[in-house]
C-alpha cells in the first residue's frame, strides 16, 4: 500500500480526545445525582446501584423510552437542555403507573458528530431530570455515528429502573365500577404527537420557533420544548398510603390508548369532556390543522398528563391535596362495567 | 380553516395501526426470553422483575450501549437479525466485568419509516441475544421518527440490568503484582471501529458486501457482521467460584483504551504481542488502510475480546477449561507496578 495515505480514526470522522474531554464533563454532572445507593462513579463497565434495604419482596419495574421527534423543535430552536428532562419524567411518570419510585436512570444519546457543548446541554438536562426526580444517573453512552445523523443532529433515548413493593404494585386489580378518575394537568404536549404538531405549526400555519405561538404569551420554540412534567411528588403521599387504584400516564394514543391499559378486564372508563378546557395550544393545533376532535384525543394528551383512580370520596380529597401543591387537578369521569372509554359531554 | 385539508397522525407520516400489528408479534418474541422472576408481559408502561431472592446484599449492575456505525454494514447488507443479538452480547459482557449476572434487558428501536419486517429481525436478534444469555426481554420501545432516519435505515441502543453480591463485586481490588492475563477471542470486530473498518472496506478497497473479504472464506458482509460474542457462558464457572480478580471487556479505545479500567491505581499490564497472530480480517484492514500497529490496537480489538485477570496458576488452568469450552485463550501478558498498559514482543 505504498503511497497510500494512512487513514486514523480521526480523519474517519471520529475525534476520540474530544470525545474524552466531554466525558470528563459530564462526570461532575452525574455525580451530583449520586445518593447513598449508588455505588459506583461513570467510567466503569457497568453502574452499580446497591438494592434499597428493609423491603420485604422488592419488584424491578423498568422502562425504555425516547423523547421522538420533540427533538426537531429543540434543533430548530437550537435549545438543548430541556429534552433530557423531558425524558426523564416521561420514564419516571411510565414505572409510576405500576407503583414504582425510580433508583437509577441511563441514556443514550447517539449524534451525527461531537457537539461538545450541546451533548453537555442534553446531558445537562438528563441530570436536571434525575435531580427533580430523585434519581441516580448511573451511566449511559454517547455514540458519535459520522455519516449516521445529520450535523448538529441527535437521537436521545433513556432507561429507568425503579422499585415497588411486591403487595404495592399497581395491577389494577383494585379497580372498581363507581371509582373515580381524577385528571392531572399536563404541562403541554408533553413528548407525544410532535410529528403532527411540526407539519401544523412549521409547515401549514408557516411559523419559525421565534414567532409568538397565537393564544398564548410564548414563543413557538417555548410553547413546543415545555418539560413534560413529572407527577411522581404530586402523587407521592397517595401513593404511600396506598389510596390509588390504578395510574395511567396519557402519551401516544392519548387518553382513550392508555387509560384502558391500567384497567382490569371488564371495567372501562367514562370521559366527560365538559369537566375541563383543553389549553388553548392544543386548540389553535386544531383549529390550524383542521384536526377532528377524535383524532385530537388519540394524538395528544389535550391538557391530561395523567389519570389517577380512587374510590370517589378519596377521588375529591385527592383533588383538593394536588391543588394545594400546585398541580391542576379535576374529577375527569368514572369507571363503569364495560371495555375502553366513553366520551360524554363533547362531540368525540 | 375552511378549505383546508384535515391533517391526521398517518397523513403525517405515523401509521399507529401498523405499529400496533408489529408490536403484537414482537410480544410473541418476547414472551419466549421471560423467566420465573419475569411478572409483567410487554404493554405495561414499565416491565416488572422480581429481586431474585436468596441474594444477602444484592447490587444491581447496568449499562447502556448501541451498536454503532456496524448497522451501516447491516443497512448495506439487508440483514437485520444480527445486530440485536451484538447489542445484547455486549451489555452483557460490560456488566460481566463487575461480575454481574444479566437479569433483564430492554432495547430502543428507532426508525424512520415502520419497515415490518425489519422491525420484527432487529428485535427478533435482541430476542436470541436474551435467550443466549438467559436474560429476560422485558421491554422496550420501537419508536417511529419520520423524517429523522432515511427510510430503511435505524438506530438501536439497549439497556441491561444484572445482579451481583456485594461481596463479589470485581472491583480490582484483589489484582497483585505478577498476576496473568488470560486472553479470550473476539469472534471478530464485535461492535468497534466500524467507522474506520466501512472506510477502508467500502471506499479504500471498492468492495461490495457480497464480494468475498480478502484472506477469508466470507463475504464482506458476513465477515463484518458476525455477532460479537458474549462470554458469559464461558466465564460462569470461575465467577462462580471467585477465582478472577478483574475482567476487561474490549471495546472501542481497544486494550490500551479497556485494560486499565479493570485495574486498580498503582498497577498496570504487559501485553505481549507475540503470544497470538490477528486474525486475518484486522491484518487486512491494517494494509488496505495503510493503519499504523498503534492505532490498529487502540481502534480494534485485535482478537481480543474479554481479558481476565488471575493469579498465575489459576491462568494456566482457566486457559485449558476455557479451550475445552470451545473458547480460544490464552497467557495474554502479566500485571505490574505501574499504570496503564506496556506493549512487549512487537512494533506497538
Amino acid at each position: 500500500m505504498s503511497g497510500c495515505e494512512g487513514l486514523s480514526y480521526r480523519d474517519a470522522g471520529v475525534d476520540l480526545e474530544a470525545a474524552g474531554r466531554a466525558k470528563e464533563r459530564l462526570r461532575e454532572l452525574v455525580a451530583r445525582t449520586r445518593d447513598a445507593d449508588t455505588l459506583s462513579e461513570m467510567g466503569l463497565f457497568g453502574g452499580l446501584y446497591a438494592v434499597p434495604e428493609g423491603v420485604a419482596s422488592p419488584v424491578l419495574v423498568s422502562s425504555a423510552d425516547g423523547v421522538g421527534t420533540k427533538l426537531k423543535v429543540a434543533f430548530r430552536a437550537g435549545r438543548h437542555d430541556t429534552v433530557g428532562h423531558d425524558l426523564v419524567n416521561h420514564c419516571v411518570d411510565d414505572i409510576l403507573c405500576q407503583g414504582a419510585r425510580p433508583l437509577f436512570f441511563l441514556d443514550y444519546l447517539a449524534t451525527g458528530a461531537m457537539e461538545e457543548g450541546v451533548v453537555e446541554e442534553v446531558v445537562g438536562g438528563v441530570a436536571q431530570g434525575c435531580l427533580e426526580n430523585r434519581c441516580a444517573l448511573l451511566g449511559g453512552e454517547t455514540a458519535e455515528m459520522p455519516g449516521f445523523y445529520a450535523q448538529d443532529e441527535y437521537d436521545l433515548a433513556g432507561f429507568v429502573v425503579g422499585l415497588v413493593e411486591r403487595d404495592r404494585i399497581l395491577d389494577g386489580s383494585t379497580v372498581g365500577p363507581g371509582d373515580l378518575l381524577v385528571a392531572l394537568a399536563s404541562s403541554g404536549l408533553h413528548t407525544n404527537g410532535y410529528t403532527l404538531a411540526r407539519t401544523i405549526v412549521f409547515e401549514r400555519m408557516g411559523l419559525g420557533v421565534d414567532d409568538r405561538f397565537p393564544g398564548t404569551d410564548e414563543t413557538v420554540g417555548e410553547a413546543l420544548l415545555r418539560v413534560h412534567r413529572s407527577y411522581l411528588a404530586a402523587l407521592t403521599p397517595a401513593l404511600d398510603d396506598g389510596r390509588i387504584h390504578a395510574l395511567a400516564h396519557v402519551t401516544g394514543g392519548g387518553i382513550p390508548g392508555n387509560l384502558p391499559r391500567a384497567l382490569p378486564d371488564g371495567l372501562g372508563a367514562v370521559v366527560d369532556l365538559s369537566t375541563w378546557e383543553a389549553p388553548p395550544i392544543f386548540r389553535t393545533l386544531q383549529e390550524a390543522g383542521g384536526v377532528s376532535e377524535e383524532e385530537m384525543l388519540r394524538v395528544f394528551n389535550m391538557g391530561v398528563g395523567m389519570i389517577a383512580v380512587l374510590t370517589a370520596e378519596r377521588a375529591e380529597s385527592l383533588v383538593e391535596e394536588l391543588k394545594g401543591r400546585d398541580q391542576e387537578a379535576w374529577i375527569l369521569g368514572r369507571i363503569e362495567e364495560g371495555e375502553g372509554v366513553r366520551f360524554v359531554g363533547g362531540e368525540a
